[in-house]
This record gives structure tokens, sequence and C-alpha cells, in this order.
């Protein structure tokens, strides 16, 4: 009756036992003040640009004349049309409305879109790894079992270390699918466009379909990396995109994303006909998904108007600045620091001998600030911790300077 | 590579095929004023609650003191207090917070539920049903193939028809997962409290699982019908319920709703062990979903205040009054009618050998009235129409009067 895949994943998700050790210490410590630079929630405010139009669609649901009921599965097309004008055709990318799904948060779609495909497929993920694209992939049965580091066997999984420079190598064996998320959660490192064709090219000769997540496309700043996966020859008939407004625009409570599923993108049957996916996800959404809110559609397009763009443009060089501080901190205090800089995320590396969660204990015991142990997204994140640059500046400087003065690792 | 169940289901949605026909008519009949009483979507504003509450919540986002990001997964604790508080306890069912989910909507998670089940699980269905149930589970690959009439080889039907009063009889075979709904779409027909419980002692002496879609409990009047399945003695230890804001209190396009899933629920694995669904629901939640929106999450929290309560309940009785002026008008014309006394859809017997496209058809050219064909609900709904109460009064009498004087049939 059941499905026994369930069974296979440990019920303890990471961020819910690095909440039961932070609790455990404020329950020791009632005193300690506690920084969090672990979860990777924003903590500035909405724009006015999106309050404004989200009391406006407020008061339009008020009235009968201007209430809107039920929307179109995949999104209202006011909304698809700004994020084509602006996300896709302002930097020359040929996407139409119709390649566009809107959702409440990219973690929906990044879960839920393996179920267009075979149970029996390979999936290629990068370790360390977001854990949403692996377990969505257990629950369907395309795991096999987990073997003592927490990998499990019918993943193929593509490490990126200090080593490599965090860039994945092309698999060696067969897979169907491989994950891809830059600027990388957890490393907060990206692809050049280089890099990135070299995938696309590699997805296309091998017949692998590439499923990019761009959540954090908005805190790129330098020239040569790629904001959209569709910036790169080819990869409009081998990748779907994910986007959000979580990280974008501070949407982690409002909730609104979408995905690009180019009309191009096809896959084979079993009998090796090629399939176009984006009819299958839209009988997907229209039989699973009832829409996105009104409400979190009219504040997503209120993003990209004039006003909306500087406010939000705002917010993330706030965020970015805090990045940069926490990177030169951190550098000064003789620590090697990956990512940051096209990122909101730090990748640290600890020093020699000194795993993940000794460090989360002793920083957060010392320094009383949290961090996300990196052996928690994948075995290659052993040996370092994940920080996040969403903090308030207050908090962020106040986190640095106790690190600096109160850590002796 | 592909989930070939989604090539076996037909790409036209009813509601598809519906838009279609219906925009045909208008290209070729620009003057004509067709009135909806197909699709099951709301026409009421919110109410003043609920807008308060929204542009409240609006002003706590535009700060950063209030300001609020990622919630919990499973909600906000000030809703599922107010839903255990209003919707349970004050019935004298003894539910609590940690057995309330918050969703987006019904829709979602009667469409995600069968995730938590075997691929070779048997289901059963009423006949004419929510089309959400079935194709939901052909894409896990548990509907074998169609038949002529549309009807899946591996699923088990239960006819609801005229002559059984509507009322489903117990499966014949064996069948681990059976969905009901009730107030029912399409049929708007209810349980007696006395028929649902021999349905709780069937799935409790055969090991059944009951999943139980409530959307339009809020229609109920007649006290001999219940509101939730856990007003039965032991529907607890073997029913899941859905719960929907979207009927209730005009939410279609602010998106919530919420399931229930019982701590004592279980159900076997293949070694017939019992397992909780509860923790297994949580580990699916908070791996693909990644909350409701807080906006919509303090909507539907005023509804549970006192004037919540009283302006939802004022808007409902207009519809229910829509409902009453549809049965009586349409039984006045001699037709025969069911269902629109504890629910918002009536389901309209037509007269002896004229099918449901046939009377669409008619409807819409002669009276310029739109409704939903049964059959397209199920082989069972041929021969009737689907009806709704959701118009506003005007057109409802305008539409009734029109079938009146224009139709001939």
């Amino acid at each position: 009756m059941l499905n026994e895949n369930f069974l296979k994943l440990s019920g303890s998700y990471l961020f819910a036992e690095i909440s039961r050790r932070v609790k455990a210490f404020k329950a020791d410590n009632p005193d300690a003040q506690v920084i969090s630079l672990g979860i990777g929630d924003v903590t500035q405010p909405l724009c006015s640009a999106v309050t404004e139009a989200l009391h406006k669609a407020v008061d339009e649901m008020a009235q009968q004349s201007t209430f809107r009921g039920y929307g179109p599965e995949r999104g209202y097309e006011f909304l698809r049309e700004a994020i084509v004008e602006n996300d896709f055709r302002a930097r020359g990318i040929d996407i139409d409305a119709d390649e566009i799904f809107i959702n409440d948060g990219a973690k929906s779609d990044t879960g839920n879109f393996q179920e267009l495909f075979a149970s029996d497929i390979r999936v290629a993920v990068t370790d360390p790894v977001y854990p949403v694209y692996v377990d969505s992939n257990v629950m369907s049965g395309r795991g096999g079992e987990p073997d003592a580091l927490g990998r499990w066997t019918d993943i193929t999984y593509l490490p990126c270390t200090a080593t490599n420079g965090f860039v994945p190598e092309l698999p060696q064996g067969h897979v169907d699918v491989v994950y891809l998320c830059y600027p990388n959660n957890p490393t907060g490192t990206t692809l050049t466009r280089g890099q990135l064709q070299l995938w696309v090219d590699y997805a296309l000769s091998h017949d692998v379909l590439i499923l990019y997540d761009a959540a954090y496309e908005a805190y790129i700043r330098t020239p040569d990396v790629p904001h959209s996966i569709f910036e790169i020859e080819g990869a409009q008939r081998c990748a779907v995109e994910f986007r959000s407004f979580s990280k974008t625009a501070g949407f982690t409570g409002v909730r609104c994303g979408y995905t690009v599923v180019p009309r191009q993108l096809t896959v084979r049957d079993s009998a090796g006909r090629r399939v176009q996916l984006n009819p299958l996800w839209n009988r997907r959404q229209t039989t699973k998904f009832n829409g996105t809110s009104y409400l979190s559609q009219r504040a997503a397009q209120a993003i990209y108007t004039p006003e909306g763009k500087s406010q939000v443009r705002a917010t993330i060089d706030y965020y970015k600045e805090n990045a940069s501080l926490m990177r030169e901190a951190l550098t000064d205090m003789g620590m090697r620091v990956f990512g940051g800089t096209d990122a909101p995320y730090l990748w640290l590396q600890l020093p020699e001998g000194v795993s993940s969660w000794q460090f989360f204990d002793i920083m957060l015991n010392q320094a009383n600030v949290v961090c996300t142990p990196g052996v928690g997204f994948g075995p290659s994140g052993e040996g370092f911790v994940r920080l996040t640059a969403f903090g308030r500046r207050e908090s962020t400087t106040e986190a640095l300077q106790r690190i600096k003065t109160q850590m002796t690792i």
C-alpha cells in the first residue's frame, strides 16, 4: 500500500536538526543573543513598489467589478509578459509567454518536475547539492539505497570541491537528467558562459536533460556569468529553467516563482519518439495546481516596473554588501572563503581535521552564531560550512566581530 | 525516459473543451450575452474582514520589524489553531493543530496525496467524479488503459445515479483507497451521517483509506449531514480530509485550503507493519512545498473572526439563494433537479435521449447559457449537466428566464 521509498529517507531534514541544536543551546543559555547566518531566508521588507501593488490588488478583490477568482493555471499573462520582456528579451533571449509557468516558488517545481519522467531514469546531481533534487527523486524510486555517507546508490554524484574550483566534471557513465544550480546553493560559486556551454553541448550530444535552477540569478554582477541557461546556444533544446522571486525581491513569505519549459524541448519515449515537455508540464499543472495567488502575481509584476527594479536592486546590493564584508573579514582571519561574489552564499573551508558539525557547534557555543554544516548538502560538503548574506547589516557585522574575537579554532 | 502514463491522458481537459466551444460560439455570435453557469468559480468579492486582514498583512511585510519570510511548511500556528477551534472543536471533534496542513488550495493536495502510496494500489472513485482524483492516479501508473467510455481498467468505479439516489455502493472487490467528495462535486448531493458511517465501518474492516474531499462543507444546512468525516466514529483511523477556503470565502484567486491527516491514521507497508501517514505527508510537504503565502494565511484567519464568520455566511447564503431559485425555476419547467440544497451545484437530469453535450450545445445556442456536460465527469454523468449557483443574482435570474422562454427541448 505504502510508497516505501519514503521510509528510506531520514526523517530529519538538515534544517530541522540545526533548529533542534539551536533550541537546545538557547534553553541552556537563555541570555545568549544568537545570530543566524544559517538558513537562507531574507530579512529586508518588501519594497514599496511591491506593497503598493499588493494594496491595489487587495482593493480589486474587495469589489465585485474587479474581483478575480481562478486565474490561468500557468499564470496571468500580465506577469508572463513582464517576465519575457525583462528577464529574457532584454538579454536577447527568444522565450515567449507560453513557455513560462508561474508557480508558488521554485521549490515546488524543482520538486515536482521529475514526475514527468519514468521511475527508472538515471539522475545526476552535484555534491554538495540542494537536498530537494535528491529527496524528490528518492521518493519516486530513483535513489536505490543510501550508503554510509548518505549518497544514494542509483544517483550519480558530481563532486564540487576546492580542487576542481567547484566546477563539476561531466558525468562518466550514462545519465538521463542532471540538476545544475547556478549561482550555486550551497557553494555560492558560478559557471562562466564557456563552462555552461560545455554542459549544453554535452546534454545535446548525449540526449541529457538539464534541470537548471537559477533562483539566485539576481546576485550576478560578473559580466561573463550567464543569468539564464538560455543565453547558451542550444539550451532551449535540452534545458528547463527554474526562477524564483524569493531571493530577488524578498518573496520567501509571498510565494512566487516561475519555470521555463521551451517549446523546442523534447525527450524520448520508450519507442524513441521525441515528445514535447511543455504540453506535458501544462497537463501536470492543470491537474494538480490551481494557479498562484493573484496577489502574489501582482506583487511579482511590480518588480518589473522602473521603481520596482531600482528598489529590488537596492535590497540585493544591501545583501551583496553583507557578502563582501563577510568575505573580507573571514579572509582577514585567515580563512579560505569561496562564493559570495555573484551569490548570497559563502562557502567557508574549515581548518584541516575540523568537521562541519564540529565547527557548527563551536561557532554556536563560542560566538553564538548559526551556520549551516556543509556535510548536510552532501559528503563533498564535509569540511565546509555555508554562511548566508541575508542578515541585517548590524547582525552580520556583530556576528563577524564575535567570530573574530570569541572563537578559538 | 518519459513517464508514459502522461501520454495516456487526453490532452483536452473538460473545461478546456467547454472554453473552446464557448469561444467559437462567441466568434460566430459577437452580440450574444453569454452567461456561464458552468465552471465552479465564485463571483462575489472578498468580505471586508478578509480584505482588512490582507491590508494589515501587507503593511507588516513593508516593515523590517514585522516582515515575514519563510513560514512553517505546514502553515502558521495562528491559522491552524483557528481551524482546530472553529471547524473541529466547535463540532465536538478532537483534532489538534499538528494534524492540520495548510496548503494553497484543495486541488494541490487532492492531486498530490497519492504520492504516499505504492504505484500498484487499487483506487476507487465515484462515477461521476472530480477529474483530479482520476488523472493524478493515472499519472502515477494506477489507471491501466482507458476504455471506450473513458473509464480506466485498473480503477474501480462506483456509479452514482438517480436510481441509487447518488449514494455509491460499497466496492465489491478489493480496493486500497477510495475518494469520496461530500457535498458532492458534480452532483451536489450529500451523505447522511448514517450513510457515511457505513463507509467508515467498511474502511476500518477492510483496511481501506478514505480520501474525503469536503471542499463544499460550508454549504451544508441540513442537520443530519456531517460537515466533516471526523464527526463519524472511527474516521480518524481510516480517513484524510481535504478542506478549502475557495468556495467558503471566495478564495479561488487567493489560494488557501488545508488537509487533515490524523495522527491515529496508519496504512500497512509491504511487511504488514502499520505506518503513520502524518509524518510521511509532512516529509512530502517539507521537501516539495514551501508553505502558503503569509498573506493568504492571514486572510484565512480572518474568516474565523466574528465579523468574518457573519460576512462569509452572508455570501454563502447569497449563493444558496441562487441555488434555491434555480431549483425552483427548473423544477417548474418540468425538469428533474438533484443537489443544490446543501451544495452550490445542481445536477440536472436531461430528457430521455438527450446527451450531455447535445444539451450543452442547445443551451448555449438557444439561451446563450453555459453549463457543464455531466459526461465530462464520467460515463454515469451522461444524460446530466451540472449548473453552479456561483453566478451573480441578476445573471442567474436572467439565465433562468432565457432557459424558460428561449429553449425548446
